[in-house]
C-alpha cells in the first residue's frame, strides 16, 4: 500500500475560552492507502500543525511533514517506524513537526489494523487488553463549593477516581487547602484523588510542597505537573520531599526520550503520555515498556475525544497492573459528536479498550463538516492548502 | 513604552534545496513600541512560526504568541522576563511558539538597547565584550578532495579554527576517516578543528564512536550533535569512551533546561545555543551562565544572518574564557543582503562584537522587498495574516 493522501480537519466550537479545556477544538488526520482509511487526532494547535505539514522546506533538515510521509510504503508497522525516523531527520528543525507527526502515526496504526481485521494493541505487540480504571478528569470548581459539587456528581456518575486541575489551584494556599478537602469530601473516603496543578509553579519547589500537607492528609495518589515540563530539577527537587503522594507529568513530552528522562531526572511515580504529541502510538509503547523497567506507573494524557481516548490507551492496553486511565468527563459537544460510537464505563465502572478492528472508533462524517474551519494558507501567491489534488 | 506591532518578514532564496544551509531562508521579525524599533530573527520554519503568532487560540494553554505579547509594556529587562514567562503558560502546548517568541524576545533586546544608547550585552549583565576567535562554519565536501580544499580555502581566508559538517559524514566509516585526514591536512597542523556529525547516528553510540580513532589522531577538538538533540544516553555514553576530543551539542534545545540537562546528563563540553530557538537570548544567557558553573564552554549556533550572528555572540560576550564562537562563512545571498553592515574579523583575525546600541546590525529594507515571501492565511472565511491596522 502506498500512502496516498493525508487530510486534515480543523474543528472548534463556536466559541473558544481561556478555559483549560482541550476539547474546545480538534485536528483530526485522516490517511488513506490502499483503499483503507485511518483517522487520527493531534493534541496540538491546529493551524501551525496544518502549516507544519505543507510549508515551504527551509534546508534538508527543515522540510514539512509531508516530505516524510506522501508517497510512502504503508504496509506493516516498520514503515510507520521507519517514516518516524526518516521525519526526525528531515524535520529536525521543525518544532512543530511531532504534533503534526502525531495525528497522522495514529491514523497510520488504525489503517494498518482496519486492513489486517485487528486491534492496534495487537500491532503494538500485546496479546490482550486489560479493562482500566476510568479517573474523571474535571476541572477545579471557581470555588471549594464548586470542586465538593463536582466531585458528589463524578462519584454519583460511579467514578472510583477523579482529577480535579488548573485554576484556580495555586492562587492561594488557603484556597488550595479548602479545594483538596472539598474534593476529598465529595469523592468520598474510598475515592481515588488525583490533582493536577498545571504547571502553575513554574518551577519553585517550596510553593508547590506547601501544598503537600494538605495532599498527603487528603491521601491524593499523584500531584501532576506541578512544574514546567521540562523542569526534572524541580520534580526530582520535589520528589525528595513527599511522604506518600506521588509526582506525575510527561503530557508535554514531544518524544520518547523527554519521557524517559522525567522518569531518570524527575523521578516521577507515574509517567502521563499524550499519543497527540509524543509522535504517535509507538514512542508512547516505548515509554510503557520503559515505565515497567523502572517500576514507574504508565498513564494515558486524553482530554480530547473518543478518538484521541482510545489512540491513548493502545499503548498501554497489555500492562495487566497499569491500572487507572485518564477519561475525560466534561468533553465540549464537538469532541461528543466527533465519533459515533463512544467508549464508556462497563458495569463494573471500567473501560474496556475496543476489540474491534484499528482503533475501534467511527468517526462521524456530519461532525466534520459541522465544525470544520476551512484554512487556507498562500506563499509568494501560490496556494499551499489546501493542497490541488489532480484526479 | 507599549508593544504596538510585531511584523514578520518571510525570506526566501529563489531557489531552495535539501542542502544543509539554513541561509537559504529567514523569518526576521521587527518589534515597534515607543517610536522605537528592534530587529530579530526566528531559526526555524517560518511558515508555522508566523501561524504560531495568529493562530486562533485552542484553549487557555494553547493560546497564538501575540496574545502575550501585543499591547505589552516594553520599558526595561523586567518586562521581557514578565512576557517570557506569561508564553510558556499561555503557549505551553504550542510547540512551536518557542521558535516564534525567540525572534521576537531578541528584537525586543535589541530595541531596548537602542532605547538606552547601549549594546544588548550591556543590558544581559556584562561590563564588557570580549573577541572570540571565529570558526569558519562550512559544510563538508561531497569527497574528501572537496574537504581538502574547502579547509584549504578557510586557511587562506585566515580562519584559524573550522568546523566541517553533515552529509556526506556518516556515509561511511572509511569515508568519515578520509574527510577527517583531509580537513585536518587543508586546515595545517594548528588550526583549531570541528566536527559537527549532524545527529546522523541517531542514538548509535558504537557507530559515532568507530570515528574517535580518526578524530583523536586529527585532534578534533569538539564533536557536535552525534545523536538527537534529546538523546542525552547516548551523548552520556559516548563521553565515557573519548580521550581527548570534546562532545557538543544543544542547538535543539527550546527551553534552557534543555541544555541545561544537555550538560548534567548529556556531560557535553561544549554547550552550543541558537538564540533563535532557545527563546531568544536571556534564556541563552542564562544557560551561558549555568556552563561557567559546570566547567562547560558556552557557544553561540549560528547558521545565518550578520543579526542572527550578533544576537548570538551576545549571551556570552563578557565570558572571556569562552573564546571560540561559530562564523557562518558560506552564506546565500539573502543573508548578506539582509543587513547592510557586516562582522568580519578584525586583523588579528577576531570577530569583535558590535559595541553599538542594541545587536548594531542595520537590516536592508531593499532585502526585505526583494527576497519576501507573501503569506496569507484564511480560518474560516477570516483573513489572519497579514493582519489588518486601523489608522
Amino acid at each position: 500500500m502506498k500512502i496516498e493522501s493525508v487530510d486534515f480537519f480543523y474543528l472548534a466550537m463556536p466559541e473558544v475560552t481561556t478555559e483549560a479545556d482541550g476539547s474546545q477544538d480538534a485536528l483530526v488526520v485522516r490517511v488513506e492507502a490502499g483503499g483503507h482509511v485511518g483517522w487520527g487526532e493531534c493534541e496540538a494547535a491546529p493551524l501551525p500543525s496544518i502549516a507544519a505539514f505543507i510549508c515551504p522546506m527551509s534546508h534538508g533538515a527543515c522540510r514539512p511533514v509531508s516530505d516524510s510521509v506522501l508517497g510512502q510504503t504503508l504496509s506493516e508497522p516498520a514503515d510507520i517506524h521507519r517514516m518516524s525516523a526518516a521525519l526526525a531527520f528531515n524535520s529536525m528543525d521543525l518544532l512543530q513537526a511531532a504534533h503534526t507527526w502525531s495525528g497522522i502515526e495514529m491514523a497510520m496504526w488504525d489503517l494498518l489494523g482496519k486492513a489486517r481485521g485487528v486491534p492496534t494493541w495487537k500491532l503494538l505487540g500485546y496479546e490482550a487488553a486489560y479493562p482500566k480504571v476510568p479517573y474523571a478528569s474535571v476541572l477545579f470548581g471557581t470555588t471549594a463549593q464548586g470542586t465538593l459539587e463536582r466531585a458528589k456528581e463524578m462519584r454519583g456518575r460511579g467514578f472510583r477516581a477523579a482529577k480535579f486541575g488548573w485554576a484556580p489551584f495555586g492562587d492561594s494556599l488557603e484556597g488550595d487547602i479548602a479545594h483538596l478537602d472539598a474534593a476529598r469530601e465529595g469523592l468520598g473516603p474510598d475515592g481515588i484523588l488525583l490533582i493536577d496543578a498545571g504547571q502553575i509553579f513554574g518551577e519553585d519547589v517550596d510553593a508547590a510542597a506547601l501544598r503537600l500537607d494538605a495532599m498527603e492528609r487528603n491521601r491524593v495518589t499523584f500531584f501532576e505537573e506541578p512544574f514546567h515540563g521540562s523542569a526534572y530539577g524541580a520534580y526530582g527537587a520535589l520528589r525528595d520531599r513527599v511522604k506518600t503522594v506521588k509526582t506525575a507529568g510527561g503530557e508535554a513530552a514531544h518524544n520518547r526520550h523527554m519521557a524517559e528522562h522525567l522518569i531518570d531526572f524527575g523521578r516521577v511515580g507515574f509517567i502521563q503520555i499524550d499519543c497527540g504529541r509524543i509522535g504517535g502510538l509507538w514512542p508512547a509503547k516505548e515509554v510503557a515498556d520503559y515505565a515497567v523497567t523502572r517500576g514507574v506507573t504508565y498513564i494515558n494524557h486524553t482530554f480530547t475525544s473518543n478518538l484521541a481516548l482510545s489512540a491513548s490507551l493502545q499503548p498501554f492496553a497489555g500492562l495487566k497492573d497499569h491500572v487507572i486511565c485518564e477519561y475525560p468527563t466534561t468533553l465540549k459537544q464537538l469532541a461528543v459528536d466527533m465519533t459515533t460510537n463512544h467508549i464508556v464505563p462497563n458495569a463494573n465502572g471500567e473501560i474496556v479498550i475496543p476489540d474491534a478492528p484499528g482503533l475501534g472508533v467511527d468517526i462521524n462524517p456530519d461532525a466534520l463538516t459541522q465544525y470544520i474551519q476551512d484554512v487556507e494558507i498562500k506563499v509568494a501567491g501560490k496556494i499551499l492548502y489546501p493542497p490541488s489534488r489532480v484526479g
